[in-house]
């Protein structure tokens, strides 16, 4: 079934204690994208590049099953562009650059093709835009799952709470869960946070896994205990869009197909920070990602 | 099955951002004994406290199917002594007192019906005074799991050393484990501690739940998402109480044993910090405990 994504489409610029990329593809709704289409192909893309935007990534995502008419590029403008380093925990980070260019003035414009979509999954953007994006669907899509960040808590709150008002799913880290919500234990906040809109909230917690709160219920995805961390940018957004992916396969939002999405998207997680950027992501193939999902499966199997 | 422990009793004196204990009865082998007591009904104490301890705790640690035996009182000192201040995360904790009063000259003399115990639980101790107990042993165990910390890591490496090549499970978390190797991937710091010793390495995440490494698998075990962690002292020593009794109980050391016992660690781990002290150990239903677990179950089933 068809998936709609808005998101940001960027070059990153990463720097971990081991290694340094150049230029290389990277945002949310690239991951997003890359990561939902190994489960559906029938994705359909809405962001904004620059006329630096090399044509090959463009390329790149129609290869793999990503409908770009809704990616506009600006001929004279630039693409986003983030940069960033990363500590030898891996975990936590330092933004060096965030240049906006083209996302400054972004104002998204579905195509007419785009407006019946399914499913939607919103990226990390600002809350208006992500609101637009809604405001332009002519049928009400069965499931629209969003992700946001504590920067949009401090500048744009009135903002983010009307789009909360409109989703069905907000997924979120651990940080921003409990800057939301105002409370630390993420029970209390998962209450909290569904009263404002959303009837699902996943809590991402980065190497510890991720939860889904929905009613009186929770479940909760493992990470993967890996070797090597060698690249952590982009698994939150993979994460994001092995689980709409999955979903859209699926046709389904029950609560037993959200956990297999979930489960999803925590092994092509897994995958995407074992290299840079999006290389892994493209490399592996079905064996692979079954594979871990074996390992997932094992991971947390026991009887009594 | 017999299973013997060695670790602290002690007072604790525990202060949260909302409540405040007087002396309350804490330590390692209080905790790891009244978890290990709602599953196994042979259990020998090993431990020191003074003049100072109250009969109505000996009494309870009787009525729990704790052998007291083993537990030395002298008349004229003090019984070791924590104080502890939790900040607002629940997670991280000043120590603001460490009186270690008879603690200091402890010098383990183990009953005559304690040497041939076929599982042993080494609570947090000087590494020296560890090895000294299975020296007593008449017989070798079944399994020996040890617990240790950052500061015997800092000031007995040499005596660490000495007794992980004793041991068949060692059971840290993960700052300690990560400290040990010299690893920050806990894939990689189980693979170098496994080679110091233990078949079998558990790191314990606290709110993020267990690891359980063993030759090339690895288990997960979660933490509960919980409304409200009241107080977290002696959750770590009632999840290695909770899984030497579970395996003492079934009298197996197989890997799917090992699954279960650490779930029902946790189980038992999650009541811990639901009150002060060892309060909500000791009001626990085998009812409430048989439902904790299904939870459990339920929190990480899924079916693809």
């Amino acid at each position: 079934m068809s998936l709609l994504i808005i998101g940001t489409v960027a070059f990153d610029e990463v720097e971990t204690p081991f290694a340094k990329t150049g230029k290389i593809l990277g945002g949310a709704a690239t991951y997003i994208g890359l990561a939902a289409s190994r489960l559906t192909k029938d994705i359909k893309m809405v962001s904004v590049v620059g006329g630096d935007f090399p044509n090959e990534y463009i390329e790149l995502f129609k290869k793999n099953h990503i409908n770009t008419s809704g990616l506009k590029i600006i001929d004279e403008g630039k693409t986003f562009f983030w940069s960033g380093r990363y500590h030898m925990d891996m975990n936590t980070r330092d933004t060096l650059v965030t240049d906006l260019n083209v996302l400054a003035d972004f104002d998204p414009v579905l195509p007419q093709s785009y407006r019946k979509s399914r499913y939607v999954m919103l990226g990390n953007l600002t809350p208006s835009i992500q609101r637009k994006v809604i405001e332009q669907l002519e049928e009400k899509p069965r499931l629209i799952c969003m992700d946001t960040m504590n920067f949009w808590m401090d500048t744009t709150w009135d903002d983010l709470l009307e789009v909360l008002t409109m989703v069905d799913v907000l997924a979120i880290n651990d940080a921003e869960a409990r800057q939301l919500s105002g409370e630390y234990s993420l029970v209390k906040a998962a209450e909290k946070i569904r009263k404002m809109g959303p009837k699902y909230l996943i809590v991402k917690k980065g190497e510890h896994g991720a939860l889904l709160f929905y009613d009186d219920q929770v479940f909760f995805a493992p990470a993967m205990p890996l070797e090597e961390v060698f690249d952590p940018t982009g698994a939150g957004d993979t994460f994001a869009g092995g689980f709409m992916g999955y979903i859209a396969k699926m046709d389904d939002t029950s609560f037993e197909t959200m956990k297999n999405a979930l489960i999803y998207g925590s092994a092509l997680a897994s995958f995407t920070v074992e290299k840079f950027g999006t290389e892994r992501l493209l490399e592996i193939s079905d064996e692979n990602i079954s594979n871990r999902l074996l390992e997932f499966v094992k991971l947390v199997s026991f009887s009594m």
